[in-house]
């Protein structure tokens, strides 16, 4: 759910499946106070979840943001999920930053990537 | 793999797992030469296979480019996969648009949807 839109970075990796993937899309509203500061926060708090693999992130402005976390496992993602702070900005989400959202949870059965020599 | 950035769009919907995701998170590089042009042939293309179900899409300017593309089953994901256009843009990218991306294929076994009342 990164905000940031400094260099570009590289996409992350594929790793060996099996793996799971939470696939985010929302289009925000145009209240965002405090969104960029709980943003960081969750940064730092998955960051600390055992099986958490990485996140990518794209914002199209004015438009879709996608945010896409990578995990082992399910027990993973149910840390995440769990999670009371994590469970307490997806409260402060849906009141007031997300005019509509959708969460795709999948488990990656094949993957592959590219990187230019 | 839409570039386009008019008017806020609304995320795809949730759909009844089992679902399929191909999730592609792509940078790109400076030549984007015939994209433009390409991308809406495969929009096309896509639209046309059965058990296609929808595409999201954000570009952070100058940064990641995420496309999430929905599929009812395996069957419909081969398809895409196997079409002989698509097999070609594919080449393209790798040759002259894409400085590296990720393809993560997945099996969806949750899903949930919020939209502003």
């Amino acid at each position: 759910m990164s905000d940031h839109s400094e260099a570009p970075v590289a996409p992350v990796q594929a790793f060996e499946p099996p793996y799971y993937v939470a696939v985010f899309t929302a289009l925000r509203t145009q209240d965002q106070s405090d969104y960029s500061e709980t943003n960081a926060r969750m940064e730092e708090l998955v960051n600390d979840i055992p099986g958490y693999l990485g996140m990518d992130h794209a914002q199209t402005p004015g438009g879709l943001g996608i945010t896409v976390g990578y995990f082992r496992d399910a027990d993973a993602l149910t840390q995440w999920r769990t999670n009371a702070e994590h469970r307490s900005a997806q409260k402060r989400g849906r009141a007031d930053w997300y005019e509509s959202y959708t969460l795709h949870v999948a488990k990656v059965e094949r993957s592959h990537g590219f990187v230019r020599a």
